[in-house]
């Protein structure tokens, strides 16, 4: 059996979306990748998280053809082939869920702004939010092009100082060194979203602009850094 | 005893509903219906979820009259038994429930709008909300003129496309091929309900249109197809 | 040792409130009140609720004084001493919390409005707000003031068909013919303050007034009635 | 091994706020100071709550310097030594979290009102809002100056009447006579953080001024007295 390794984080990561409260059902993916091989291990579709083993994961290479597995895989497979292709020397996991929190501000079609340090910690500045896809990206290879618009909106951006994004009308995106990574800043992400929503509402509670509340660049720069910069002093090394 | 099997899928429907947050107390109640006997089993009225068996379920038929129990029914049964009448070709389970957000929606008299994939994977546009009673429907037989609402509502609607509703100053109802497809569409309706609440909210503190908001058309079909129409892709075959 | 089979219930309605999500730490109470005797039971004050039972709770008399215990009582006993003495012959048990959405009305100094069922199946209309305390009543015997203030606000009003109220800056109390009951009717207050603040956020971001949502006055009647009325039909008989 | 029992306090302390559900992953930390010895103990930085032990924890001095313990202590350990530096005499233990509605006041930059007896209990007036770090603060020194600012921030104020406040972009802070006592606070903050933003969105739901809102001074003086003035009658003597 193939990525044996591989297929207890990938299974741990899945597993986790449901502890975190991120996903209901079978909203929700989690993938891992291995560079070498060029293949990634993903969630199978629509199987519940109680009947998820390492065993029943979907290996695929990076056309999104399935190379080991019985089931199919989960339906957002290209989405995560074409990342991994694009960006696979950068990151070795992908998160996707339809947390609450998260899909509110992707259906608003918003970015979440970095209003404090919970953010700051793990996102340089904002969550992105991706344009929505076109009439002809949907009709003709919705989770391909799904993941070229990530992409595109990603030109210019570095994709480990910002690891994740809301695509619009739909929901979160997030990745990371690996597939633990990705669930964690999956988490992040919907924390960020709750206190955002939040810090907007009482902002206007008090007719105070929310521009007003926005982290200054140097807070920005400082908590980044402690946190991922050649300096970095938070955590045990 | 009758209807064994669906008296345990029936049961389990029901014990489902607390379990996904749903109801509080006994706020809710679950049926499916058997097509070639015309009979539906249901939840006993006010009966609290720890108290309640497959064997204590109350078997009615079309006109909401008991054939097998010695409870009382659901007070709502009026309302399920017209809808299997009605509806009882196309629909084998039902399930209404005074989820929180769900019911604010049915309380503020709107319909929930589609602003993404997550509702439009299992409804194919809005979540409609009916008209509100009149006071001679209220007064005369309330709980049947509770399902006559629900029918004219969906008067040239696709009633498995979007297989459930808001009932004005009330709550949310929902159907599906079984009892617990019933279920699976009362948590989308409440997760749903949740976005779309935060959706608005997330929009205006931006001063941006809500309806801008809206999941383009074009979405709305392929998602719905992908799940539901004659080359669905999504989960296992 | 006095009331021995009533400690029981007040002990279980106490360790409710936790388990619905009512309180945290110690902040909230149950009583229940022996007509015949004239005594009631009642949490000792500050005492967490894993270290009740139901042998350290605290009789007291219509005054408020201990009768029977070697703990304080509650530091809100001659809230219930007042409203036991003046209503009981209609209630059997009180509740006090400080359960998150009712006391934001309270602190609002907003009744809830009635704007569905969920409400309209326990309160015949709104959940009311009392007026605040002045300095006097404050200074001189708060606890008891706050007692006949509810009174003060209920003055022409049905106590059983509107089991509870809100007391301004301050949180919800309920009432029912016993202890349980009590809790019961804080778990609506809790539900229909979140309901009512969704509902109102609802209208509001469709430029909605908050009026059309209200439930017309048939139906509060209704709902009343099949639960309350001589022809009540909920439930088990 | 110093400071053995209070190591079990810190560990105990840590381990409560994810229990309290105001921490996710370890985006928070108690410590506990030694008035004697001049000494605390604190988390170790990015440390798993599962992975704690109260022998991992970390033994500093009023100057941040580890005295025992093989883990780097928190990052936010400068916060922690100025504070028991400068306020020692009166406090005991500190806690800082990420919890998620004090975080929005925090990013908001507002302190929250005093709208009712839950705060009043606790804190004698508003939780104030510590203003941000300039541009040198936060390059030069980081931690130490966010204590520096606080300290700045409750100039004339009763650290001990108002035993918490909010960090500008970042989050809340507590204290308290010990560990256990900063975690109480820490979780009031968050709690009074809820109903404060919802009381806020119920006033705004109806027009009415928040202001109108605001607990008289009065009320603050009865709560804050009956709890922790030499008359004080709450809880056990």
């Amino acid at each position: 059996m193939l990525l044996k390794e591989m297929r207890e984080q990938v299974y741990e990561a899945n597993m986790d979306l449901p502890k975190h409260g991120l996903v209901v059902f079978t909203w929700g993916n989690a993938s891992a990748f291995d560079r070498d091989r060029g293949l990634f291990v993903i969630k199978p579709s629509g199987v519940s998280y109680d009947k998820l083993t390492p065993e029943n994961l979907v290996v695929c290479d990076l056309e999104g053809k399935v190379v080991e597995g019985t089931l199919r895989p989960s339906s957002d497979t290209p989405t995560h082939a074409i990342l991994y292709k694009t960006w696979g020397d950068k990151i070795g996991g992908i998160v996707h869920t339809h947390s609450a929190a998260a899909v509110a501000w992707a259906q608003a079609g918003r970015a979440i702004p970095c209003y404090g340090t919970t953010q700051a910690d793990y996102f340089y500045g904002e969550v992105p939010c991706m344009r929505g896809l076109t009439k002809e990206e949907i009709e003709q290879a919705y989770e391909l092009n799904t993941g070229k618009v990530i992409i595109e909106g990603f030109k210019g951006k570095d994709i480990v100082a910002q690891p994740g994004c809301l695509v619009r009308n739909h929901g979160p995106f997030s990745w990371g060194s690996d597939a633990a990574e990705a669930v964690y800043h999956a988490v992040v992400m919907e924390e960020v979203a709750k206190m955002a929503r939040d810090t907007e509402l009482i902002c206007r509670s008090a007719d105070k602009p929310c521009a007003e509340a926005l982290a200054p660049q140097y807070l920005l720069d400082k908590h980044y850094m402690r946190k991922h910069g050649p300096n970095a002093y938070y955590g045990q090394k």
